[in-house]
């Protein structure tokens, strides 16, 4: 997530946003759905640190041992330097894909280092499976609110995302099964279904027990590829990892993991771990998009995993993000109007919040930001201009004490809010129209 | 390039290559472009290490001081670790762009850092270029022979590669102007011409000063974009680095450069230069791509650059590739029977060899494999079935002892060959159905 804005640009009025884009009428077709995302506009003035940002997904990372990561890579330069600054296999390195294997473990996958795919990012891993199996048109499925990296990666591939509801065990089997029934019964092809089943990003639920099975199954018996998203699986507050999708199903799931959060994204180390044929798809196509993944990156964190106790540092990460989660929680209790609703995720990085009703996160962005306080409004999340009434709220970054502010920053922009609408009468916020057909009820999932 | 081959698997027998893909109904139509090509194919032979490998593009970084670069990643840890391991912004990082600008400027360009975007290896920018521009059925002109890199992307892409002629000047003005007044007489869309103007990979030739003016006025006549892809400029033996083409022209050419070949592959960092509009667009397809590229690996570089004489060991690295080439020049001079041709390269990593008539490169290499010398067969470079007569060496990687080893080893091999054919009579080697309209006489470089 780009977490810098762009440098200033001496000598240069303005943004090139505002001048004419004479090669607008030479780029490919897929171009046109590759637009700057609502997080990304709002980087520039949630990175003030005059503002709380409730926005970003970055992980807080002040907590690593930075004196034993620059010896561990110092020593990795001096004894396999020529290695690890030479090109690598387009795979990943070997002794990493192991190490992977031992993580996925955790979460009850008995991979084969020679399925896994090491990518830039699990970010990259979404890309490159997109790439291969979808042509315009093509439609994917994905829970409503879904990951707007994902989304984004849907638009510039062209493909028609289709979302199905969640409620407070994840995505709700019927609806998957109606909507994948719907899809094909217009004839349509659906490449795969894509799910963040461990304290989703942004809704904050986690996909219970029970429903793992029938998810399952609904997508075996209809043919349809599930892609397993999971970069937040063992960030849980309170429980074992969670069971892997991928552990009971290994030819219909496509399972991404990442580094990112459970130690640190600027290495860039995802994977994908897919069944044979497909690892073998994912290997050509990131020959063609990078020759090979960083071998640099993926030593430094194999040295990590290997000189560190990675296990004990997740465990602190875990116990510093339940007291900001407790922080928002107890915040939110304590000061937002009751028609506002709100989930408690047990694990992860954000609370989903939907507003009272006639508020538009959206419209009142610019409002929060004059009050020092950011977020990302629902519609991000959904492809189909649903989720106005609702915002993803961050944990995972500021200090407990930023957090209580930003929340009264937040609350004292919505009572604002609702005083107008007293005031001036119940004119509906602006709302762009719905592009599917079917429902997305973001707005049910607090 | 993948230098390892993939880990042995266990308890499986054969490779998944001969097994039925189940999932090959599913793919994208873009999948079928993705093949393994036959540099890949082949190092899983070449890096056995009784096998001279004159097949590689990796670059020789056994003399980078890895002390110097272990204490300066170990300093970047301590000091600025919590920003290098942190998700970064998706353009670069801004002080790298300022650097990269400064390398830029050693080839007479004047760019800003804000048209610069940093990608994860130079490979990538052919690819997030791609991308952007071409649909599928787009055409995109290529020398003959070109990168098999930037082939692979471009079929990848479902674009129509038409070859243009080179000779020992690089690419021919007479030649390039015929093949876009003959693509858009047929109406179809040039989205640009891919070059490689210095060093070129594989022709090892570079183009002369006396047209770099002529081949950028073709193009902005016909409206064609160049994307001047330029990972051996600073690499050349003799001479200052040519002026690049963009250094004359910023609104019709792309320009991309690597720190691969001047520093190190492994930390996968190159660029492109963009006129802004384009920049913006590469920018949105790279947080498509990956989010951001590595913060480590370009900051590492960064902290490279500021420490180390960095221009000082280029000039240590062209003394070295001088004397391989040398050597691999002496031996084919010595050894190559009189009716195969090659060229002397100024500068880069590799030497184009054209066999005495009749001989088929790609179906003498199971012998040359034999007797222990790789190769690349020129087939490789062509996106058209052409080359088969011709081979690509690389002199970067093996020592000069090695070098005349395996040019004897591949001496020995040829002069079999035409034994053979002397007895058994000029039955035509296998040749693969051109499939282009233009001619593409790779076999016309030596």
């Amino acid at each position: 997530m780009p977490a810098t804005p762009p440098s200033p640009r001496p000598g240069r009025g303005g943004t090139g946003s505002t001048r004419l884009d004479s090669y607008v009428d030479r780029y490919a077709a897929r171009t046109a759905g590759m637009t700057a995302s609502e997080i990304r506009a709002l980087f520039s003035v949630a990175s003030r640190p005059e503002v709380v940002s409730l926005a970003g997904g970055m992980p807080n990372i002040s907590g690593l041992p930075l004196d034993v990561v620059g010896q561990a890579i110092d020593e990795l330069v001096r004894s396999h330097g020529t290695t690890a600054m030479q090109y690598g296999s387009g795979q990943g390195d070997p002794h990493l894909r192991e190490q992977i294997c031992d993580v996925m473990r955790l979460e009850g996958i008995e991979g084969h280092p020679d399925d896994v795919v090491v990518t830039v990012g699990s970010q990259q891993a979404v890309d490159l499976v997109t790439r291969i199996f979808c042509d315009p048109g093509d439609v994917v499925i994905c829970e409503a609110p879904s990951y707007v990296g994902a989304l984004g990666v849907f638009k510039a591939y062209q493909v028609d995302v289709v979302h199905v509801e969640m409620d407070e065990h994840g995505l709700v089997p019927s609806a998957l099964r109606e909507a994948i029934a719907h899809v094909q019964a217009a004839g349509r092809r659906i490449k795969f279904v894509y799910t963040i089943p461990n304290y989703h990003n942004p809704a904050g639920v986690s996909l219970s027990r029970e429903r793992r099975p029938e998810i399952l199954e609904i997508c075996r018996e209809a043919d349809v590829l599930v892609l397993e998203d999971n970069p937040y699986g063992l960030l849980g507050f309170d429980d074992e990892p969670s069971r892997a999708l991928r552990a009971d199903e290994s030819e219909h799931v496509i399972y991404l993991g990442s580094f990112s959060k459970t130690f640190a994204p600027g290495f860039r180390v995802g994977w994908a771990l897919a069944p044979h044929a497909v690892r073998e798809k994912l290997v050509l196509a990131q020959e063609s998009a990078t020759l090979c993944p960083p071998s640099f990156s993926q030593m430094a964190v194999s040295s990590y995993l290997t000189s560190h106790d990675w296990l004990g540092q997740i465990k602190q990460f875990r116990e510093m993000y339940r007291e900001r989660r407790d922080a928002m929680v107890e915040a939110l209790d304590d000061m937002m109007p009751a028609a506002a609703r709100w989930n408690v995720p047990t694990g992860g990085f954000y609370v989903w919040l939907t507003l009272p009703p006639g508020l538009d996160a959206k419209a009142m962005l610019p409002r929060a930001v004059t009050a020092r306080v950011a977020y990302v409004p629902g519609t991000a999340f959904f492809a189909d201009g649903f989720g106005a009434q609702s915002m993803r709220l961050s944990y995972c970054y500021p200090t407990p004490e930023r957090i209580r502010e930003g929340v009264r920053r937040l609350v004292g922009v919505i009572e604002e809010e609702l005083e107008l609408r007293e005031t001036f009468g119940a004119a509906l916020p602006s709302r762009e129209a719905a592009r599917s057909g079917y429902d997305a009820p973001g707005s049910e999932l607090a």
